[in-house]
C-alpha cells in the first residue's frame, strides 16, 4: 500500500482546467506585468463576485508575499500591524513584516482569531497611555479566515471587528490564503460580499486552492492604495509574464470553479471528521474547514506516520500530540476511505 | 496583416516540453518549499552544466527579486553594492535594493558594462578618502550579462572584474536573466564554467529563456550564504509548490535544451540584424545577443509601430530614436522575415 | 510648599564637575567624531573598570539609539533579538529595532528579568520545529541590567543566561541605561568586571547618571563589531562634537565619581524605601535600585498628584495603582525628608 | 608658533552664553522630551524668526540625524529623494536615507545647487517615462543652503525650485546645518522668511554655529507631518532631556544671537579671502559663506600642514590640490592674521 499524504493543500498543481488554459494560450503573445486581457477578464469577474464594483485587484504570487506587501503599503513609518499572537505573519514568514519596518502588535487568539472587545481594549488603552507616543502607534488589523487553526468568523464577529477598525481608522485586512474552504463551510454566513464589506482589503488565496500560485489582493477602499504597483515591484513581487495569474483566476471564477472545488476539500474534511469521530478519535476542536486537529497517543502516531504523512501541531500533553491532516481541492475520496482504513 | 510583437522576450509561456511535464507531474504530490525531487535533479544537472560540484543553487520566481534577495543576503548593514549607472537595479527595480536598507554606488558603463579599472579606481578612491568611514563601505560588485544593452564582457573582462573583486573581498554577482542568450552569442569565449569560476552568485535566467518564470541562483562559494533560504522567505520570495520551478529547469537542464533554444534566439537576431544592415537601418551597436537597437527617423518609427511593436529605448537626436527588436526562444523565422518585409 | 519631583532619573542637567569640565574645554580646537584625546582618555578609565584591556569602546547620544544601532549591527537579516516581552526595545521604543527590519522575540519576564532556563526552552524548542527555517531566528540576547522594574540579576543568573548565549553562538547585550545604580545596591554580586566577562557588548548609562547624555558602548569580544563607526553613522548616531561625550565619560570615570553619585541615588532609595516601609506603604516588590514602585489607594494617589510628581507604573486593582518614584544622583536628603513628610 | 586650526566649522564647544544658561538652570527640575518650558520658549521665538506663526518646530541632535528623520517621515515607501549628486545624504552620511529604504535620485550640480530647469526636465521625464512605475517615484526635493561647496541660493532660485515642487506636488526640504553662514552672506537677497515661504521643511543648523549640538527643523507646512514626534523617536532621535535643546535655541534666538555670531564668521571668511586674494593665491570660486576653497600647489600645500589644520577637499590637476579652509562663530581676528602669516 502507498503512502497517504495529507501534509498540506499544496501538494498537487493546479486544477486540470487552469492547465488547460495555459497550453491553450501558451504561444499568443501578451503584454508583460498583468496589463494583458486575461488580468482584465479575471479582475472583472473577481469584482463581480465580491460584488464591488469599485474595488481594485492585483495577483501576487504568494502568501507571505501578499501579507509583506499590503501591509507596507497601508503603514505609515510609525504604525504597526494588530495581529493574533498566532499570526501567521506573527510565526511563520520569518520576519517579512519586520523586515519591511513595521512591528507587530499582538492579540490573545482564539482558534486562531481575535476578538472584537480584545481589539479595542488595546487600542483604546493605547491612546489612554500617556506615554504612547513612544510607543509603536496601531495601524491596521490583521486577520486571517479561515484561521491558521482552521476556524471561522461569522459575520458578526467580523461586523464587530469592522466597526471597532472604523472607529480608530484602522484598515482592516483579511488573508484569505485558504478563503474557498471558509467560504464553503458549512454553516458559515460569511459570503465574500460579507467580506467585501467589513474589510479594507482581503486576498483571495489561489494557491492552496486550485491554481498553481496566486493571490486576488481586492482593495475595497474606493481611493485604493496609491502606487500599489510600485510598491508590489519594488518588493521583487511583480511577476514578469503577469497574465499567468489572469489565466488562472480567470478560470477559477469561471463557472463557480473556486467554489465548487472549495466545496469538495469542505465535503472531504466533513467526512474525514465524520470517520475519525465514529472510530472515537478526539478532535481538538471541532473544525468546519479543511485542516482537521486529531490528538494521537503518541505510539499510535509513530506507528501511523509509517503509512500517512501529516503535519505535526503541537504537542497536548506528554503522551499525545496534536496533529493536523488538511484536504484539498485535489483530494479523492478513495483518499479519505484509505485513511480511515488506516487509522 | 496581423501585428508583429518584439518588444520584449517574455511574451509567451514556456516552452512545450515544460509544460508537458507540468502536466504529466500535475496531480503527483511533492513536498513543499523546493525540497522535491525535481528540485534536487535539477540542482544537480546545474551543479554539473556549471563544472561546479560544490555549488549550492535555489530556484526564485523573478529577477527583481532574486536580485534583491541575494544582495541583502551578501550584504552588512554598512555597504553598498557597485553597479554601472544603467544596472536594471539601479534604474528599473522600483528602488528594491535601497528598500533593504543598501545604497547602490554607481560606475560608468559602456554599453550596459563596467571596466575592471573603473572598479580599482573607485575602490581604491574609496579606502584613500580619509572620510571613507562616514561613507557607504563597497560591499560587493553586481554585473548583468548580457547587459541591459545587449552586450556581454569578454572572459578575460570577467577574470579583470573578479581579480578587483578578490583583491579587495567583494563578492561577484552576476544577473543572468538573459544568460541563455549571452552564452549562446557568437564568438563568445565565456561558458557557465567560465561564469562559475569568477563569480561568487550568478543566476540562470529562466522567465526570458523557456521557463513560464524562474531564476536558479548558484552561489559557487564553498561556505555559501548562511542560511539564505530563510533570507528568500522573509522576503516573500519562496514558492511554496516549488517543484514547480524544479521542474522547469530540471527540464531546460535536460538534453541542453537551455542552450539550443538560447541558440534559437540568436540565430534570429543575427537574422535580423543581417536583414536590417541589408536595407540599411544603423543599428545603435553590434550587439551580439537576442536584443537589437536600431535608430529609427521618428516618422518612420511612428508608420512602423501601426504594425509592429517594439520597445522605445532612449532618444538619439531630435529626429531619430532608438528602439529595441528583442528575440527570444520563441520567436519564428516566418516573424523575422514578416518584421524585415515590413521595415 | 514648592511641588516635589520624583518623575525620572533624567530631570536635571549633569553633575557639577562635568559642566566645569565643558567650560574649561570649550573653546579648545578639538577634532571631530571621538577622534580627540578625552574620548581616548575616558575608553581607556572605562577599559580599566571594566577590567577588560582589549574591550573597544564607543560613545553614543542616548539608550533607544544605543540599542537600535548595537542590535543592527549585530543581527543578520534572518535574525531576531531575544528580549523579556516588557523590554524596554519591545516596549517603549517606538519599533526602533523592527525600523532596521528586525523581529524581537519575546520571553516571559519577572521583574523584568528573564531566565536562562526559558531562554534555554525557546531556543531549543525553535531548532527543534521543522519549520524553524520559516522562523526568525534567534540571533542574540537582549537583557536590561537594572531593569524596567529596578531589578537586578544575580552573578549566577547572568552567568547561567550567558553560558546558554555561549552554547547557541549568540551575543549577549546589556542594556545599561542605570547601570551605575544597579552596580551600587546593597547586596548585589554584580560588578563591571562580572558584565565585562558575561556579556559581548553592554553600556554604561550616563544620561540618567551625571552626564548630560551619553551612553558608553562596551564591545568585549576580542574581534569587536567590523566598522561599527560607520553602522552608527548611518544611524545619524555619530556625535560631530564627539569630545562632548569623551569630556563627560572622562569625568565620570575619574575618581570613581560614577559610582560614587551611583551609591548616592541608592542611599536616598533606600532612605525612601525604609520611610514607605515605617510608614505602612506597601510596595510592589524590594526594589534594590533606584526606582521604588509603590502600591496606592487611588483616591490618596489623586491627592498625592497635587503636590508630588512621579510616573504612573500600571493599575494594579480597580482601587489600588502602581506608580514609580525614582531618585537620581541629583536627589537631595531634603527631598526626600519632604516626600515622605507628604505621605 | 602653535598650530592654526581651520578644519571645520564644529571644533569649539558652545557660545559663552549657551554655556552659562545651561549652568543656571542645570539643577531645575526638567520634564522630558522637549516638553520643558525652554523648548516653548525657543520655539516661539523660532516661529517670530521666522515669520511662520503656524510653523511646528522640533529640536534634534544632529544633521545626518535630522536628515534621515525628515525623509524618512515625508517619503511613502515608493519614493525617493532628489538631491544634487554632491549632496551631504548622498555622501557623506554613510547610506542612512537608504537606511530607511529609500533611494536618493541624484540630479548635476553646480557648487553644490540644483537648478530648476534640471528638476523640471527631471520630473516630467520621469511622468513620461512608460515604465516609470517601475522606477522610484520623485517624493521630494532635498537642497542645502550653503550648500557643501559653501553656495547659495538667490531668492529667485529658491524660488525656482520651489514652484516646479508645487507643481508636481513635492515637499522642498532644506539642510540648514550652516544656515546661519547663509544668511548672514554679504549680497544675499535670502532671509529666514524667504526660506519659510519656499520651503515645506528646513532646518537651522545649531551644530556649527555656535551650540554645543542641536538642528531646530521647522515644518511649515500647516498640517505638520503627522505622529513626527514617534519618527523621532523611532530613530533614537530624541533626546531625553530635551530641554538642553531648547536651552540652547532660545539662548540663539535671543538678542538676535544666532544672526551675530554668523555676521562674525563671515566677517572672517571675507578678511581671509581677501587677504588670500592679495596674496596671489587663486580660489576654487568666490565662495560667500564661511567655507573657503583654495587651490595650493602639492609642496605649498604639504608645507602649510605642517602649521596649519585644513581639510582636503579635492585634487584640482596633478600638481595642485584644492583646500578647505572654514571660519566658524569662534574665528578670532588675530588666528585669521595668523594664518595669512604663514601662508
Amino acid at each position: 500500500m502507498t503512502m497517504q499524504h495529507f501534509d498540506s493543500d499544496y501538494m498537487e498543481g493546479a486544477h486540470p482546467r487552469i492547465l488547460q488554459k495555459l497550453m491553450k494560450t501558451n504561444l499568443d503573445k501578451m503584454p508583460g506585468y498583468g496589463s494583458d486581457d486575461c488580468c482584465r477578464s479575471a479582475k472583472e469577474k473577481i469584482r463581480a463576485a465580491c460584488g464591488c464594483p469599485q474595488a481594485q485587484v492585483y495577483f501576487l504570487v504568494g502568501g507571505t508575499q501578499t501579507n509583506m506587501v499590503v501591509i507596507k503599503a497601508l503603514l505609515r513609518p510609525y504604525e504597526g500591524v494588530i495581529s493574533a499572537e498566532t499570526g501567521h505573519i506573527q510565526v511563520h514568514e520569518a520576519g517579512a513584516v519586520e523586515s519591511t519596518g513595521h512591528k507587530i502588535l499582538t492579540l490573545p487568539q482564539y482558534q486562531g482569531k481575535i476578538r472584537a472587545e480584545d481589539l479595542e481594549r488595546y487600542v483604546s488603552a493605547f491612546y489612554a497611555d500617556a506615554n504612547h507616543e513612544h510607543m509603536v502607534q496601531p495601524g491596521m488589523v490583521y486577520i486571517s479566515h479561515p484561521t491558521e487553526y482552521g476556524d471561522l468568523y461569522t459575520k458578526g464577529e467580523l461586523e464587530g471587528i469592522s466597526t471597532v477598525c472604523k472607529r480608530y481608522h484602522l484598515p482592516l485586512f483579511l488573508d484569505g490564503a485558504r478563503l474557498g474552504y471558509g467560504l464553503m463551510a458549512r454553516d458559515t454566513d460569511v459570503t465574500l460580499e460579507t467580506i467585501a464589506k467589513t474589510c479594507d482589503v482581503f486576498y483571495i488565496g489561489g494557491t492552496k486552492v486550485g491554481a498553481l500560485f496566486g493571490e486576488a489582493v481586492v482593495i475595497t477602499r474606493p481611493e485604493g492604495i496609491p502606487h500599489f504597483f510600485t510598491t508590489v515591484k519594488q518588493q521583487g513581487a511583480l511577476l514578469a509574464k503577469g497574465w499567468l495569474l489572469g489565466v488562472q483566476f480567470d478560470t477559477l471564477f469561471t463557472d463557480n470553479l473556486y467554489f465548487q472545488i472549495s466545496r469538495h476539500a469542505i465535503d472531504m474534511a466533513e467526512k474525514l471528521k465524520a470517520g475519525l469521530k465514529a472510530k472515537g478519535y478526539r478532535l481538538l476542536y471541532d473544525s468546519p474547514t479543511n485542516q482537521q486537529f486529531v490528538i494521537l497517543e503518541n505510539g499510535m502516531m509513530e506507528a501511523l506516520s509509517q503509512k500517512v504523512s501529516f503535519s505535526f501541531w503541537e504537542n497536548y500533553d506528554p503522551q499525545h500530540t496534536v496533529v493536523r491532516f488538511a484536504t484539498s481541492w485535489a483530494t479523492r475520496e478513495e483518499d479519505i476511505d484509505a485513511l480511515l482504513q488506516l487509522m
